[in-house]
């Protein structure tokens, strides 16, 4: 259900490598709000969870420890389609004890392009800025950086909004305990 | 100092409407955070207040008077830039008595499209779709509706990311007791 109708954004804007952005909403330690761009890697196999990486000195991972929900916004201007997806943050870092998640990690690692890699050695995000930020030796492929984690994001309620058409156009996607989606229509 | 990147990034971005979406991050009443993609309507006259419109009836209305914090997330393609916006809002309904906020959200009535302002007579947001959603009798230019309310974002905090270059560059501006910018250039 909604995940065709996301497939099909992502297939119509399969040559703007911006459309796989996505805007990440947490809480911050403080209450405040925080939203930050991240870079949707693809759904964990089998699953709806949405995968994402994070360097483990950014400050979300810290919101995440503290409140794991999250709400993604993800908008795309060729179909002038927004999904809103409510869910729970799955923090692998490299401590995690489940064997089939740190192979995820592991593989979210090597799939990542080696500058993207290398970022995960530079010196602590937003901290004063140090001189000897600018890290080039590649990190080892087999071998995750202790700074990088994996971020499953487990939906819990989508919100899809079609602007197209006048009114636009609405749903609400539930998943229900049994993890069955309900989809209901609802006015824009 | 951050209007002046931003005012460059939005040029460069004339000719994509698309350019002027932000994501607006809020607190939800049951404590998840709250996401969604609205339009930057310009800054309210010499402030640094942007300007968004909001219909009364949505989800963030409510949220907003319980937790005025946000944080847009603002990104654009082009010059690989992001501004994070920090702020407080400020909600100018039908019965705000400040003669000079009640004038701005008169102006920013008149100033959107027919089309967006029909949208305000429209049923109820995200209730189940009425069959009667779609009103065409344009509303009067010089009278707002009820549930028409101007949105102001008062930033106290400004991250702003460049992803250009290896590494990349970050700056956080603060805003003192003063109203003053402070900038320091930080780690990517």
């Amino acid at each position: 259900m909604w995940r065709s109708h996301l497939a099909r954004s992502l297939h119509q804007h399969r040559n703007q490598p911006e459309a796989r952005f996505l805007q990440l909403a947490t809480i911050g330690l403080d209450q405040r709000p925080r939203n930050r761009t991240v870079v949707f890697r693809g759904f964990l196999e089998n699953s709806d969870r949405l995968k994402i990486v994070t360097d483990n000195r950014s400050q979300k991972v810290a919101q995440i420890v503290a409140n794991p929900y999250a709400e993604i916004n993800w908008y795309f201007p060729k179909t002038r389609s927004q999904f809103r997806i409510l869910g729970k943050l799955i923090l692998i870092n490299q401590e995690s004890a489940d064997v089939e998640l740190q192979s995820a990690r592991k593989a979210a690692w090597q799939s990542l392009s080696e500058p993207a890699r290398i970022q995960f050695s530079w010196a602590h995000p937003r901290e004063a800025k140090s001189i000897d930020s600018l890290e080039i030796t590649p990190p080892d492929l087999n071998q995750p950086l202790d700074s990088f984690s994996l971020l499953l994001l487990e939906p819990i309620e989508i919100d899809r909004l079609e602007l197209r058409g006048a009114p636009q156009n609405r749903w609400l996607y539930l998943r229900d305990a049994q993890g069955d989606w309900t989809e209901q229509e609802v006015n824009p």
